[in-house]
């Protein structure tokens, strides 16, 4: 694309994205500007999307981006922050026309006024590989009070939101492995296409718990580090595994339901949040983050050690290494 | 590569990076923490290198490395800021092995040192296609001093850094079209490869320029960049373009010496500043920066108006859109 191209598609479609935030210069300068509040501190993460690696070839480019914007959104969640705004560093594939682009615009344009975040800088280039989308977010936390993955102490519930394994199976639907009903089939690809990042739980976190992340790896594996970083021991029980509906009804189909329930279990992309909740407070942070409509289960225990066991069904379930790994 | 690979290389290889920046947390959880002092703004910026693309395939790693946080700390410097941590998040290619990841580490470790950053956080993953090293730098400036490009007011002086153009003539090194002696081979090359971020110049772009630019695009294309986001005329006079005498030499021996000096005026990766200064305060801006070891040159004038024009031996030569881009 020619240097007018370059310019004007940023002019056009991504500079009104950073309309109505003053550091973001329009997205015309060589930097963008980010005012903290007093008292307050910044929250940063960086996650990047490949196409062909974390979402399928062909995939619409809105819903792309919106994933892109999503997991980075659910990072700042896991630490209980409230997003402010997000840059994208872009490499589009060299076959990449104006319905990539427009799409990709306009799928970010959706999501931003969901959740309340502004483009404030980035990078486009081109080249000869996949479309690749890297997303840096910024949110903010009272200084001190983020909620991080080392805070958990021996007796802490692990409390799971949600439900998890969908976006497992809805990637199973997506490539054509598996094929249930029309109802179960929207539900489960919105699972995998549009995570819904955790946000509306910050209050509750922050009041509650001692520790979070965000599940993108696998509840197994994401748990773990939960339990490293924290310097503890945990037990999970997959018998108490949240599943959905639609999941239940694929898990009645399997043969093997206790390996089928570990697989669920360790696919990842939930972006659902597993945090370390004292006992005591259990039934005040279900009630609390109830009320914006998430539900959550106790799928486990910390305690002082550094063990690891997931149990299912009275017994030790082998989970190896667990989880899902981009490599 | 394995789990363990991507969590062993991250754990030492790059947590190293991040030891002692405590809201980096070990690079083992979701996000970073980033606290900003009071009356102190951030400055951030994001620039994405592409292997084959910004750096020649088969370039040493750790210069490549070097090279996308440099051009990432020329974008804080363009701004007065100073700089205070990055993120990284690569894609390696699917042939990336231990020489590729080591090397990367490497050259971070030692541009970190030098340029007084630190790594607090990042992704890594994999995918088919070039390496991408996407960078996301975090400066700080005085609140409301960053000095950005639309500033410039009639009457101020153009006045660029350093020398221009050997960059554009290091890659005609590294790609063997260019074949000098060996001192300016090598000089050549190092200024392609390791552009010197002009971050010593903050506080004189504080006391004394409306308005700077760092030269990625061309010294034609980024100024011209200053002129319209000021919204004034701006003449350029390349009489007076900064050579360096490597660069000099190679002019010597061009046929079309009015094409080759626009030329080395318009293809970038200088990473030097365009600034505009106040005519009553040139001498002393050139004399504060000169401290530091760094020259400079006064190349145009901004008026009031919009056109522009580059002059040279008496008469208007026509950049035409000027400067590369990377589509």
């Amino acid at each position: 694309m020619s240097a007018n191209g370059e310019f004007g598609y940023i002019k056009s479609r991504l500079a009104p994205l950073a309309a109505g935030f003053k550091g973001a210069l329009g997205l015309a300068d060589d930097a963008a500007l980010l005012s903290v509040r007093a008292g307050r501190e910044l929250v940063i993460t960086a996650d990047t999307l490949v196409e062909g690696r974390h979402f399928p070839g062909g995939t619409d480019p809105a819903l792309a981006a919106r994933k892109a914007l999503r997991v980075n959104l659910s990072d700042l969640a896991a630490m209980a922050a409230r997003p402010v705004a997000y840059m994208t560093s872009i490499v589009w594939p060299a076959n990449a026309g104006d319905a990539l682009r427009n799409g990709f615009a306009d799928g970010l344009a959706r999501d931003q006024e969901e959740f309340g975040v502004t483009l404030i800088g980035g990078d486009t280039t081109s080249a000869d590989g996949p479309w690749v989308i890297a997303v840096t977010a910024f949110g903010e936390v009272p200084a001190g009070q983020a909620v991080t993955r080392s805070g958990a102490r021996p007796g802490d519930c692990l409390v799971v939101t949600g439900t998890i394994g969908d976006a497992a199976l809805g990637l199973k639907v997506e490539t054509g492995d598996y094929q249930p009903d029309a109802t179960d089939r929207a539900y489960l690809l919105e699972r995998f296409q549009l995570p819904v990042p955790r946000l509306a739980l910050a209050d509750a976190l922050h009041a509650h718990a001692h520790a979070a992340i965000d599940i993108s790896d696998g509840l197994v594996a994401d748990c773990r580090h939960l339990a490293t970083a924290s310097g503890l021991s945990l037990d999970i029980h997959l018998d108490a595994l949240p599943l959905s509906p639609a999941a239940g009804r694929w898990l009645d189909e399997q043969d093997d339901t206790q390996a089928a329930r570990l697989a669920l279990a360790s696919f990842g992309d939930d972006y659902e949040l597993a945090c370390a909740i004292p006992e005591a407070r259990v039934d005040t942070f279900l009630a609390d983050i109830r009320k914006t409509g998430v539900d959550a289960t106790v799928v486990g225990r910390f305690s002082a050690g550094s063990s690891f066991s997931v149990a299912m069904d009275g017994s030790i379930v082998e989970p190896g290494a667990g989880g899902f790994t981009h490599f």
